[in-house]
């Protein structure tokens, strides 16, 4: 698996818009056929905080997921609202690691 | 949900222990009732850069975690493993809502 860990700041007039846009680059990305999961949260500590937990099969369906309209109108939608520079960071899965424990539909 | 989400810096000659011990801490946890989740990941750019990834049901079910053995045991092993303070980053749920999305067995 391969999964992308986002964490975004956002400026606090912001937050309702980028949750709303996050929602709906999230349920469509969980249709495509190569995603596992795709969890939005919002950091206890500071509600300005948000994080993306992106899990595919494999990295080429995270390359075909940056080719999606919906990631393409979240990132356009989105990149005002930011506060500083989004961080991503890739992983490889060390535990589990068979898919389906990823997987829950 | 509660998700805990903890980035560890590994000293280069304790990767395989670490891994070792985290496997260990993750499979106990997914044992405990409010446990929904505990991916163990590896940073791709950075091989001594780790991830946890660890969703509860509810705040308690975190409290109850760090009671256990195993969390104690995984903290007192990997303590002199890490290269830096490890960062852990405490967050509800947006997306999805429902706990049976976040949970598989």
């Amino acid at each position: 698996m391969f999964v992308v860990a986002v964490t975004v700041f956002v400026k606090p007039e912001n937050k309702e818009d980028f949750v709303e846009a996050s929602i709906d680059n999230a349920t469509n990305t969980r249709k495509e056929p190569l995603n596992l999961r795709f969890d939005v949260l919002q950091c206890i500590d500071d509600p300005n905080r948000f994080f993306l937990y992106e899990v595919y099969k494999d990295e080429s369906g995270f390359a075909a997921h940056k080719e999606t309209e919906h990631y393409k109108r979240w990132r356009e939608e989105v990149a005002p609202m930011m506060a500083k520079d989004r961080i991503g960071v890739k992983h490889k899965n060390i535990f589990p690691i068979n898919e389906e424990a990823f997987f829950s539909k």
